[in-house]
């Protein structure tokens, strides 16, 4: 044993396995990332996110580390709402960054963090935008919902209703004409002022434990149902809770990241990986 | 971080997490067992495999180590023949056992292994008894198989064409009188002298990419179709390949353990399970 050092955690039970490589020396195949990823015969998680200096990638940025972040299949992903907490807690509390405000680069551009006092993290996520109202027809049920852009397309349908009972196990329909490309589902309780409760149907993963971009879209929806675009409230996802702050042209999620554990990858079991 | 130790291995990718606790100090609650095996929330596993000395738990056996397993749901399990080479490749690697054959307690009894120069290991896993002949129905066919007892019932249908074709997502319909208990599903082509291909549904899962038990009833049951109780076979499993050897009143199963990552659980994850 011994060598290739990793962590994993979550954020509101999206998964990581983060991978310390300052100096960018890693060499991360597509298989290797897969392999990691593979809840088998790897560690097991939904993504891998890798520690390294901006520059020792060659980037210029305001930011000094850089979010390397694959998808479960190895493929290279942009941003992640959930990962970038566990990414930004990993670096204050190793030393990496002062905190509580740092600025983290990613495919997606820098994105600006706070660490919270509470261990909590607070992610920037840019601006949420309506762009109109649609249907999705779920179990059977037709559901109108508001069209929300946040970098990805969303479709927020608010119940009477608890989303508890929703079957979200079969693929919902909705408009392909006005989503080409897809669309998340976000199914919507309001149970209290500033208080939601969110399911939600990722495009090409299906239901999930959380999404953060999710999140977003709920609260700008809910507002803009209210004759609103600026406010905040708390949304509780199966995976955990998280608050979001929605103002015009940008908008916050802070929630929870959380370290499960520590150590190396097994040496031969590295090395064996194509 | 710091505290306690854990690896991450699995057998033909049925997989665990270890914990080392020989002087069985480990405060392992049901509700622990389940967060450790949580693939979001915790490392993700089958089950735990507490490494304890049976002297330790008031327990006396010829052997010194007992194999404390638990079901992902946090419930006692008695025996895994994947586990347990997991199990027995760590004794020896980390000089708790000299090897090569030693002995594990289990609650299923002592078992004895060989930890093999390549790295595999032997488990002998007691007599497979063949108790009949009964009917499978699966995607709408009708497959006639043998009924083997190794512990656990098991029926096992040889089929001509490939079993990679089979749906094998709903559950299959079997004879509830003649196994009132549920029963595992094994189907297998023969792909040569002392060779087969397996795929396995095992009760109360659904299909899994290994089953050791499935392995050694499949072995029995085609030579039983070819007229004899004794030899021996590789079986393809989705999760990998092993070896088993039928004998009158005995059987052994010989397959990889491979190890993944070694580390620790984080200190305040854990102190905050239930």
């Amino acid at each position: 044993m011994g060598g290739i050092e990793f962590l994993k955690g979550h954020g509101t039970q999206n998964d990581f396995v983060l991978l310390p490589d300052a100096a960018g020396v890693l060499d991360l195949t597509r298989e290797r990332v897969a392999a990691l990823c593979d809840r088998q015969r790897g560690i097991g998680a939904d993504g891998v996110l890798r520690v390294v200096r901006c520059a020792a990638l060659g980037i210029e940025s305001a930011a000094e580390w850089f979010m390397d972040y694959r998808n479960a299949d190895g493929s290279l992903a942009e941003m992640c709402g959930n990962g970038v907490r566990v990414f930004a807690r990993y670096l204050v509390e190793n030393g990496l960054e002062r905190g509580p405000e740092f600025v983290i680069g990613s495919r997606a551009g820098d994105r600006a963090v706070r660490v919270n006092p509470d261990r909590t993290v607070t992610v920037h996520m840019g601006a949420a935008r309506i762009t109109g109202t649609s249907v999705a027809i779920v179990g059977g049920r037709e559901l109108s919902g508001v069209a929300v852009d946040v970098g990805n397309p969303h479709l927020v349908s608010t119940m009477d209703d608890d989303v508890s009972g929703l079957e979200l196990r079969d693929q919902p329909r909705y408009d392909h004409d006005l989503f080409p490309e897809g669309v998340n589902l976000e199914f919507v309780n309001v149970v209290g002022d500033h208080a939601l409760r969110m399911r939600v149907h990722e495009r090409g993963v299906g239901e999930t434990r959380s999404c953060g971009t999710g999140t977003v879209a709920a609260v700008a929806a809910t507002l803009h149902l209210a004759g609103t675009d600026t406010g905040s409230s708390t949304v509780d996802v199966p995976g955990g809770t998280v608050k979001v702050t929605v103002d015009r042209g940008d908008s916050t999620l802070t929630g929870p990241a959380v370290f499960v554990a520590r150590g190396e990858l097994d040496e031969s079991w590295w090395n064996n990986l194509p």
